[in-house]
């Protein structure tokens, strides 16, 4: 029996090794630097094993993308216990600020979870999409006074992590203006705080706006 | 005075064979296509001379983007004529509509529009500059009413514009759930509808929320 422990122990130990290459690699000069190739050099093994345990190249990116996420969603949880005593719009901006804050400390990491696409017909890993329905079940979290309705609800936190996201990605990217983090938390708040503040009232009418989710 | 002339003429319709042979390109195999050597293969003219005329090969992506960003201004353009006589949040979901429906029809075209980046150091030209300004101002011109402060304009213009990318961006990259045009959007809306509503009453309140602009 003590046979296959250590062979599991041996490729436990070497997927450590190439998922902490790959992260090194990502975060100093980004997704294009992920090679087989080089990844095995760095973490002293071969090729054949790399993709015995990742499967393919893809498949190790998907790795290092859901050490990503699960990092970017122990800030936000952080983030939301911190402010979990304050109103609505201040709970969504916390969270809207730590997704900026991890964007701008982890740059590369963060653009590859987002750049990185998996090969047509390639479905997407059962844990990595339950990493992905976490982030979004935060959001989901701070919503449950305001929108009782629970689709309603999902749509609610998808619309607001992509708004934000949108927001975060153009002024990195400084596709509209340079970079300017006070700009990029003023345009945060403009979208934050009104919706915030027609969640409430919707919540004070019992109904949601009609306007909002009429065609449903 | 005719041979200077004669060389321009030259010049300009090598420069549109290059144009056209990229934006052909681009929108089949998108933005890694994007090689010197093809282009110029496909306009049967020499690399020396594509350089000579667009720079380099960032200069022609330029370009070609800038075919794309003013294909979606005269898109958005046209959505927003349409829907002049209704409300504010109507007329921010028509821009919001037409953007989505752009996206949809030109994927590569547009996706190029954002993931080109230029080498680190290198300024955008001024004409690039001016032709993105100039779709935040179709989002500026709706909220003149709404937001009287010049810079707060500015601000919800980047937002809005902002919050819909991301929204369409992670839709059709399936990077939340898999693509539903219909569930984009209600996101869309979901934000739009809110925003409206609430610079309707910022506007009857006659200053702007406090707490939206604190900070500036």
């Amino acid at each position: 029996m003590s046979e296959p422990l250590a062979e599991d122990t041996f490729r436990e130990r070497i997927r450590a090794r190439l998922l902490a290459a790959a992260r090194e690699v990502l975060s100093n000069e980004g997704l294009a630097a992920l090679q087989a190739r080089r990844l095995a050099r760095d973490a002293a093994c071969s090729v054949g094993t790399l993709y015995n345990i990742f499967g393919d190249i893809d498949g190790l990116i998907l790795a290092v993308n859901q050490v990503t996420l699960r990092a970017l969603g122990e800030a936000l949880e952080a983030a939301a216990r911190n402010a979990s005593s304050r109103n609505l719009g201040e709970r969504l901006m916390a969270l809207a600020r730590a997704y900026l804050a991890y964007a701008c400390a982890h740059p590369k990491s963060w653009r590859a979870v987002f750049a990185h696409r998996l090969p047509d017909g390639v479905l997407l890993p059962h844990f990595y999409a339950a990493d992905r329905s976490r982030l979004l079940a935060l959001i989901e979290a701070e919503l449950v006074a305001a929108i009782t309705e629970p689709l309603h609800r999902r749509v609610a936190a998808h619309a607001l992590f992509s708004a934000v996201h949108g927001i975060v990605q153009l002024s990195l990217d400084e596709k509209l203006v340079d970079f300017d983090a006070g700009q990029c938390e003023r345009q945060m708040r403009f979208i934050v705080e009104h919706v915030a503040a027609g969640l409430t009232e919707d919540a004070s009418r019992a109904t949601p706006s009609d306007a909002i989710w009429a065609g449903d």
